[in-house]
């Protein structure tokens, strides 16, 4: 679970505190782990996509919404360092969708599923109301030892980035005043999951914490001081971005990758980084001691008051 | 996927055709199923609930549909013969739901899970416009070796169902016309999943196929049917209720299991099965050649036109 729900998943917690785990991580990070043996881990996330909440039917194109829906789960699985292998997926469906809006629904997600070799083993359909709702749950596989968890940061750790921050909320907003077809439009409309990108990293040792940017750095890099029990000083001259500081530290759906890494690897880590990929990876700060989290610009000290786009 | 959606399951199928398992089994079970190693596997389920139409909020308590959300899933994974390790919950509420309503909803659903001995180990929880939308994931791991599914009837196979049918939706017409505290009502608010009985069964190789009976007999024989690539001659003098046979054969949420099995061990079976859990295992019919689906009375043809409760 994420975003803004600590109060719901603490009362969670405590009704669940008697429950065995059977195998299963606690909750904490992008993805549930399980151990399936051979050194193996299955990660598994779900994500719930609301009509009106997350997107508006006459905003955003079944199309769009299918490649949406798909994205918010691989980013996820990438974020562990896992590959992804297949989804469920349920959807509810009030009348005027069951037709043309499901059809593109499910072509844009099958072209997607299709792009990443990600497989469809179940879900379900159901009749709506009247709004459309959407579930994904995303499996992925990879070797126990590679698992990166939100829970690893260490103090000294450099804090990265992967690509430019900012594009898909700067094109959420020109879709919102009509400029359909910018370049952060089209953007926003067709986000990748770095999935490639997430099992490189979650290969190299020097990675310690990593998650996928879903709310802003502004916002997601508390998960990783929560979860770790550290502070992070961040620069914000540092932000790799085109747009507005806000966009890039407070807009959600960038799907990029967040990580800390161990500082004597970190340059040799972004030389490779570029090599493989031909795109940045960004030292924006580091990890620090206590649970606090510092704005600087330029290594001077300035208030800063940012937050993550919230549900709740 | 199940219920009345097979024009969807077979679009979705032909756009998937080019996409890879990945390990998976194709879709057509209660649960998909996934090869983890050491002759285990793992088995997915996921049911989506969606106010208004799975329950209405004036007629259910947020107690009644936690339970319901849980049990659902649950026996999905029973009738494939799995012992049910953990559940992913995402939940979509509007601004009345997220007080009182949802701490009654999780606290139910809490309770049910502890005593199902079932981790929550995932989730989303997000805002909705108006109506309360709910996704389960159940996972359950079993030896590869005792997967039953649908597809495994044999012509000869006796089917048989576990205890009375009917009583759930007797409950739900009970509670539409004001009843709410006959038998059949409590049964149907606190309808409990096949879980040991499933995995007993699951143990027995003299039982070929099963599945979990959501929609009613008569509905759901049809998926062993057409998986399996037989007919079924059933009669309904042999049907195990204490109401109308309506809601024996049509009615959903019983939770009993639908099975095939093997002719000459089925008497030992019944047997062991009442002595096991003091409940009936019932022999109801036959698997036939073709892809009929007959029904008979004290042997003798009969003509019948009944459907389980279908969403689309």
């Amino acid at each position: 679970m994420k975003r803004g729900e600590f109060t719901l998943i603490d009362s969670i917690a405590a009704l669940f505190a008697a429950v065995p785990h059977n195998g299963f991580e606690p909750i904490g990070d992008d993805c549930t782990v399980l151990d399936v043996g051979n050194d193996e881990v299955l990660v598994i996330s779900t994500d719930m996509l609301v009509e009106d909440v997350h997107f508006l039917r006459s905003a955003s194109s079944a199309e769009e919404v299918g490649h949406k829906s798909l994205m918010v789960n691989l980013s996820d699985v990438a974020a562990m360092g896992a590959l992804p292998v297949a989804t469920l997926l349920s959807i509810a469906l009030p009348h005027d969708a069951q037709g043309e809006w499901v059809d593109g629904f499910m072509r844009s997600y099958a072209d997607a599923s299709r792009s990443y070799g990600v497989a469809l083993v179940g879900g379900d359909t159901t009749a709506a109301k009247d709004k459309i709702a959407i579930n994904v749950v995303a499996i992925g596989r990879m070797q126990r030892k590679n698992v990166k968890r939100r829970s690893a940061a260490r103090v000294g750790d450099v804090v990265c980035v992967t690509g430019m921050l900012g594009i898909s909320s700067k094109g959420l907003v020109d879709i919102m005043f009509g400029d359909l077809e910018t370049e952060a439009a089209k953007a926003h409309r067709l986000a990748q999951a770095r999935v490639d990108e997430g099992q490189w990293l979650g290969m190299r040792s020097e990675v310690h914490a990593m998650m996928d940017i879903s709310d802003g750095v502004a916002s997601d890099i508390r998960h990783i001081m929560a979860q770790s029990r550290v502070g992070a000083e961040l620069d914000i001259s540092l932000i790799p971005t085109d747009f507005d500081l806000r966009y890039a530290l407070s807009g959600g759906e960038d799907y990029e990758l967040l990580l800390t890494v161990e500082e004597s690897s970190v340059e040799a880590l972004i030389e490779d980084f570029s090599a493989r990929f031909g795109a940045k990876l960004t030292p924006i700060g580091r990890i620090i001691e206590g649970n606090a989290l510092r704005w600087v610009e330029r290594g001077a000290p300035i208030e800063l008051d940012l937050q993550g786009f919230r549900h709740f």
